[in-house]
């Protein structure tokens, strides 16, 4: 994969980038990522056609606005993509025209007291449209337990033409650490995914446990969405 | 003045609205502002033809980012504005097409260790164009004491094509707290500006005092062109 | 003032005793006082005559109870007391059989986000009965500001037969730092009381200023009572 | 089990409740459990005759005190109860004529500097009447490590009258995590009980593993006095 | 003044230098004072014979060690110095046989709960030999309060040969900000001082108020005496 | 072992002594080690010829200062160590005529943003010389994690003449936790080494595995400067 040494994305990426995901779009694919350096943390925009070169489009964001995930498709005739800003644990929609100019944010998804994803959620995995129009988010939430942070995977169903509005949420996470790989290794008790795939009905699920290796897990989409219409109606 | 009650305003307004600033622009003026809830804090638009009725044309950032003070005039075609990221203690600029979506941003002004502007920097009144086209930004600086932050006002200079680049920077305050009504209030030790009028090259700064009255100070725009140049070459 | 050295009390009050707020009750005056050791703050309680000597009575709240201030008679059948727990910034009442044992607690009052009690509320005054058996409660305010805690004072009035429900609550500070000897001192910008009298229909309220001299204000208490009936049926 | 949903009830256990301990008292059984809200955490009391319904009697505490565990008599006339206050991670007692009044407050146990139980103690499992008439109470103790909270279980015998008054304390504890499911789970590390039962001479003690599954484990009261003697003296 | 430009000295001292303190010894001046960089905080020495020209001698201590202020003799044959670590807000002494090399270190003086340096306490003026061969330790004592640190001066009397006991210590601060320009200023309520002259029994005390100007004090040292003599035989 | 108690060492030794290292030096073998009390820790001294009996020779640090060891030969015609301020996740040297007063620190070795030992190192196992008469330093660097942080091992070879030229430096940890003994026990994710051996051209590395086991892990030297080889010249 070539590498386009360029001084301004050295600026902002100085100490790493991370989080890529990947959103396809049309006949592209677009790559957001985390581009982290002294300065803070802001979404950086990339695309590739083929998966040998990579060329990076620049950053859209401010600092201080972490984990993007953009829709697979324009909404209303505009580009979108979720967000996390540094305060509160929630997510974000924001919209735009071109990719480098956003605005018109709102609040989507925030963590519930008493419940998995008490202390922070994130988007995790590029939305995915199923059927009757609605978006699939696979998300994270985190617990503050006393050991430190609890990760664990939850979805929500996202409304077709205002994904602004949550049609329904997992009352209870679909995946948790529980074989050893997802309790040891780098970061404990993590479970962290950045990308999925809809296939026949079947969700594949593509996540890394512990920090300290790659795991795929599949599901029927079915499930999924028995599991939230249990909350519909909530919102 | 009249004030249209709106359900989404309300939103992200639920604690408060602060520090205003008013730029001119064409026929008419902007008024960028900091909205408070418990969100987080992000930039609101208004705008005002007469001073008599006010517009919200919405929110045109997402929270953790606060002190927005729009140009007067487009700068290679588009808006653009100073901002003031939660992290960091820098003040940076943001470009837009439409006033609604913003990108293409870059650091401007950070603080600089050892000095009177050592633990934070933000954008206070709306930039000026000057002589030679340069544009005067007059920010505050924050220096952390044992009793707490002191609030100073210094100027910088930005070249006129590329606003992001310094051409020179007061080494020193041009305003300190030093009277008792600056001294003594609400909040001691505090001046700060969000408005200034540059008449016949003279400044007119207004700015509050410890939180507690508001007052009026003047310079020659020429004394603050010489303080800065001290500084030319150093960035 | 005779002073009974016992070791008992020596253990919780290690480091010092303060806030003593003086009730009367029937032919003798209850003193309630903070009392402050490495093990935490409570509530001490103690009793006079002649205010010429004084007897402790013993410690009547666990560690993390502060605030403590007695009311006045006995409500349904029972001793009341207002008091401050260490979180949340709020104000509670308790009550009691026998001033030793204490129990039934409820939330009274809490910060108000956007106001001048944004901060944290506590129980200044031992609460008066006035007019329709109301209680009035003379509390403290604090907002917090970049140069530290803004202290100030405001009224409440509190339902005869249920304090915990309050009627009507100023929305404006009755007395703020305003004079230099209130504004300069040992702790800037504070306004601490915790006693007063009311005389012929006017309120004459103590107050420390600064923590560095003490101070006497006046007002009719009719005016407290018409500023305070604008927020009525808020609550 | 019947649950009565009721309002009061509502308010302070919004976000969750939890480490209920049961204790056996004359013909009935009481339960002790911690309620969590915005509010802080209290002690709620519960009853139940056959644990198939179960009344809540009400909180009888203020917030900030967390961990009551009752005594399964009255100790000279009078409900007592173990209590952990927020400040210092000291165990307490506290009495009570009528389970609702509580007060004479006393420190029982506090953290050892250099030992396994350094950082904070707190009650486990409602005080055991044994041999002498002495009381046994399994307590856990934190010791801060760099990766986390490690939390171990000891033992403690209070004397027969003055419960306040330790006879003896293991100097090391008698319940580690060791075993997998002690070390990895959703919280790291930890080992909890809220219950155990006197039978035959034999402790047995029920207890969660890394908040993940739940044990019992079995030792000779005799081999915990044992232990427990070699710091007699000491206190 | 000369200022000899080192790279070496500038690596440690890049935020700035402060608190230098000046030491008459034997023919020659020293200077002890703290250099700050984003290293720590460390002492620096110095020495002038004529206060026309400065020659840098080294640093002197580790990071982390603040406060140095040299004895004006040997002390059984050895350099001797106070110093105040980060940790713990107290004044420690140290010894050397070159300036160079330290070691030796003991804890003379500690905050006291409930006093006026209950928060912490620091070396201020260099120490001056007095009657009876005591050594005079004019030094600063910290408060906390709700609107920040109260800094005033107190007196201490070292042991003429073991400068580590303490003879006797003001149990009042014999300085405090209680004029306007001591009170107001860049940093509220603070006094601070670096250096004292003994001249006929009598005390010269300059210091600094508020951070915003330079004052003189005068007293008799006997009165100091008198003062610290009330608390002698409690060390 | 003997163990001669002492009041002295008691007072600055109260909660723990911890990190011994034992280094070479001539006929006898020193040990340093940190002493642990309220005042702060500090370097211990001691001394052995036999392993049979140790004597304690002082506090040869002040507090706020960690992790030292000795170099196993006299640099320069002084001795030397390496330590550990509290303050920057730094390690520096320290040199002394006598092993008591200690002079002429130096920083040697920073943490790295964007690296495995990105938020703190600090010197691991007393300098070994090896070929071309540099010194071998093993060292652990930690990384956060939201899990807490990631302790693994190092190296870095000094120069032979002055030590606080770092020659080469690995830039992946050469330990790291992996095995399941390494990931859990008290302390999950840590290794943590306090002594090595070079045994022909072999480096056998002691080290604790989670604070839990002690374990030995072997390489070849050569191994080392190749690993390390790598990053040489950018020093």
């Amino acid at each position: 994969m070539k590498y386009a040494e360029d001084k301004a994305f050295k600026k902002y990426e100085e100490n790493s980038i991370m989080d890529g995901r990947i959103t396809p779009f049309e006949d592209t694919y677009y790559i957001t990522y985390i581009a982290e350096s002294h300065y803070g943390d802001r979404i950086g925009l990339a695309r590739t056609d083929d998966f040998e070169s990579v060329t990076r489009l620049g950053f859209v964001s401010q600092v201080d606005i972490k984990g993007g995930t953009l829709f697979p498709e324009k909404i209303n005739g505009r580009y979108a993509r979720l967000e996390r800003p540094l305060s509160g644990g929630r997510i974000w929609i924001s919209y735009s025209d071109d990719l480098v100019y956003w605005g018109g944010s709102e609040v989507v998804l925030s963590p519930r007291p008493g419940y998995w994803d008490s202390h922070r959620v994130g988007d995790a995995v590029p939305p995915i449209r199923v059927k009757d129009g609605r978006w699939l988010l696979i998300y994270y939430g985190i617990k503050d337990t006393s050991a430190g942070p609890l990760f664990r995977i939850g979805a929500v169903f996202l409304d077709a033409d205002d994904p602004a509005r949550v049609v329904s949420r997992t009352n209870v996470p679909i995946l948790s650490p529980r074989k050893n790989y997802e309790r040891i290794g780098d970061v404990t008790n993590l479970i962290f995914s950045c990308g999925a795939i809809l296939e026949d009905e079947k969700l594949l699920l593509y996540y890394g446990a512990s920090d300290s290796c790659i795991c795929l897990g599949t599901t029927a989409i079915d499930d999924i969405y028995q599991e939230c219409a249990k909350s519909e109606g909530e919102f």
